[in-house]
C-alpha cells in the first residue's frame, strides 16, 4: 500500500502533535512538532494544516497533547483545563466546521469517561484513543470513497483533478485522490493531470507534490489548458472534491471547478464529485442558496511574491463556484455512488 | 481620443528608437532609448517589445536609426550597411514573420529610391517616411478593426478578453482591444474582464496595465474564473486576437482561448476573433494543420521567481490552442466582419 502523507498525527514517544507545514510546500517539506496550545492555534490559523478532516485531526491530537501535560488528580480540574484549551483552539479558524466537531467529540468522550468514574489517567488514555479513532475513521472513509470510485474507472485512464482533495487535506488517501492512490496500489497506471488552481495554486503546490512524492504519474497544467488536454483525448474522467453539496446535487468546490465541468460535458467526459456524506447539506436546497465567498484581490495581483497585475486595477476573486447538478455524472461518497436524479439518490442515502 | 500606449516609436529630436520595456510591466513603466543595433537586437530577442505589429515597427525604426548614423555619400555603401543591419536584426527573433516583413519593406523602399537616383540624404528621409508609414498603416488597421467590431457591441456591455491583443502589441488600439478603446472614446461604458492568462500573465501584466492606464473599466480574473463571471451574467461578448486563422475559420490563439470559447457557447455568449487579414493563412486548410508549440515547463513550475510546483514534477505547457470555427461567432478584420460559413466568407475577402 502506497504511503500518502499524513498531514497531522501524533508522535507518541515525544507526546507531540506532528504537522506538515503546508505553507512551505512545495519548496520545503518541514514537519512541526508542537505541544503548546499557542503554537497549535497559530498553525491552524495560518493554514499550516488545512482541509476539513486534517484540521479536525490536528485539533483532536492537539487537545490531547496539551491536556496530557496538565498534572492533576482531580477530574473536575481536568475538565476545566479541557474546556479552556478547547475554547481557545476553536477560535483559530471560526469557519472550519470540522474543528468544532472534533473538539466537541473529544469533550463528549471526556464526559462519558467522567460519568463512568474513570481516573484522570484513564480519561487521558481514552482521549488519546478518541483522537486515534477520528484519524482511523477518516482513513476508512477515504478508503471507502476510493473503492466506490474505482469501480467507475479503468486501468490506463487519464484523470483530471482540480485543487487539492488529497491526502494533504485528510489523514488518508483524500477524497478525489483516493481512487488515484488505490488504483496506483493495484497497478492501474493512471495518467493524472492536476490543474495548478489559481490563485492559491493548491493543484501545483499540494496535489502535484503529494502524488509525485508517492510515485504516481502526475502532470501539472495551468487552469486554462484543461480544454486542450481534453481535446487531445488525454482525459477520460474528471475527479474533484466538494465543499458543500446541496439536496438537489448542485456542488460547491474551489473556483474553476464549474469551468472544468462544462468543458468535460463538451468533450463527453464524465465528471465525478467525491466527498463524504457529511458534505451533503439537506438544508441547502439548491446551489443558489450557497453564498460565494469573495477573497482579497491581492491574492491575484501579488500572489507569487511578485506583482503580476497593476496595484490599482480592479480584481474579482470568488473563492468557490457551484457546479449545477446537470454537469455532474455521479457523486461518490463513502456510502456509495449517487447517480442522477440526485435529489432522489441523496434522499435515499439519508 | 484616448491615448493608448505606443510600444515602439521614434524620438525624432534624439534620433532614437523608443521602446516601452514590457518585461518590467506592470511593476515599472520604463522607456528605453536605443540607437545601437546590438541594443535593438537584444530588446527584440528578450521580448522587451512583443506582438507582431509592434516588432515590425521597432525593426523599421531601429533600422532607420542605425542607418542614419552612417556617414557616407555613396548609395552603394549605404546599401551594404543597410543589408548588414537588416540581416543582423532579422536574427533577433527568427519566428516573427512581421520582423522580416518590415525589414524587407524597408529594403524595397531603399531600392526604389536608389533606382530613382536619389541622394543618400533623400534615401534616409524616405526610409524615415517608410517607417512612419508602417506605424500609421498599423494604427489605421486597428481603427478599422475596431470600427467593424463596435457595430456588434452595445453600450454597457461586459466584455471578456484573453491574453493581450491590445495597444502594447501594435502601435494603435490593438486588435481585440480596438473596439474597447473606441467604445471608451464614445462613452460606451464597457465593463471589461481580463483573464490573467497563465503561464506568462499577459492579461494581468499587459492588458490590465494598458486599459487601466488609459482609464477603461477593467477587472482582472484568474483564468479559471471565466465560467463563474459568465454564469453571473457579467459577460455579453468575448473578444480575442488570433495568431493564425485557417481557411475554414479555425483560429489559433494563446492557450486558454479554446476553453473560453467553449464556456461562452454554453452560456450563449458570442465569441469574436479580431485580427488583420494578414493573419488568415489560406495555405492552412484547417486548425489540424497548425502545430502547437510546446514551451518549457519551468514557465509553470517557477514562473514568477518562486517555485510553485515541485522541481521534479512533469508539466505540459502548450503555448497555443486552436478554437474550431464552430465556436466562433464572427471573425473581424480591417476589411469587415466574416460570419459563418467562414470558408466562403474568407474566400470572398481575398
Amino acid at each position: 500500500m502506497t504511503k500518502s502523507i499524513i498531514p497531522a498525527k501524533l508522535n507518541k514517544t515525544k507526546d507531540k502533535l506532528v504537522l506538515l507545514d503546508q505553507t512551505l510546500l512545495p519548496e520545503k517539506e518541514k514537519y512541526l512538532e508542537l505541544d503548546q496550545r499557542e503554537d497549535i492555534w497559530e498553525a491552524i490559523k495560518n493554514l499550516r494544516v488545512r482541509g476539513a478532516p486534517a484540521i479536525g485531526i490536528a485539533a483532536a491530537f492537539g487537545l490531547y497533547v496539551c491536556l496530557n501535560q496538565y498534572q492533576t488528580d482531580s477530574v473536575s480540574e481536568l475538565r476545566k483545563e479541557l474546556k479552556e484549551i478547547s475554547n481557545y483552539l476553536a477560535t483559530s479558524r471560526p469557519t472550519a466546521v470540522n474543528l468544532f466537531w472534533a473538539l466537541k467529540r473529544m469533550e463528549k468522550r471526556f464526559e462519558a469517561e467522567a460519568s463512568a468514574d474513570k481516573s484522570v489517567k484513564a480519561i487521558k488514555e481514552a482521549l488519546l484513543e478518541e483522537s486515534n479513532n477520528i484519524l482511523k475513521e477518516d482513513q476508512k472513509m477515504d478508503q471507502a470513497i476510493g473503492e466506490h470510485a474505482l469501480k467507475l474507472l479503468k486501468p490506463g485512464m487519464g484523470l483530471l483533478t482540480h485543487c487539492n482533495a488529497g491526502g494533504l487535506a485528510t489523514s488518508g488517501y483524500g477524497t478525489a485522490e483516493a481512487p488515484m492512490y488505490l488504483g496506483f496500489d493495484r497497478g492501474y497506471d493512471f495518467k493524472i493531470y492536476a490543474d495548478e488552481t489559481r490563485p492559491l495554486l493548491q493543484g501545483s503546490r499540494l496535489t502535484a507534490f503529494e502524488l509525485n512524492k508517492a510515485g504516481l504519474d502526475v502532470t501539472v497544467i495551468t487552469d486554462n489548458m484543461a480544454a486542450q488536454v481534453m481535446k487531445e483525448g488525454k482525459i477520460d474522467a474528471v475527479l474533484v472534491g466538494s465543499d458543500r453539496i446541496a439536496a438537489n446535487g448542485d456542488a460547491a468546490n474551489k473556483i474553476g471547478t464549474l469551468g472544468v465541468a462544462i468543458l468535460a460535458k463538451e468533450y463527453q467526459i464524465p465528471v465525478y464529485f467525491l466527498a463524504p456524506t457529511s458534505t451533503i447539506d439537506l438544508q441547502t436546497k439548491t446551489g443558489a442558496d450557497i453564498e460565494i465567498e469573495l477573497r482579497d484581490g491581492e491574492e491575484i495581483r501579488n500572489g507569487f511574491g511578485r506583482r503580476t497585475a497593476p496595484h490599482s486595477v480592479k480584481v474579482y476573486n470568488p473563492a468557490f463556484d457551484v457546479t449545477p447538478a446537470s454537469y455532474i455524472t455521479a457523486i461518490i461518497t463513502e456510502k456509495g455512488i449517487i447517480k442522477p436524479p440526485f435529489k432522489k439518490g441523496i434522499k435515499g442515502l439519508f
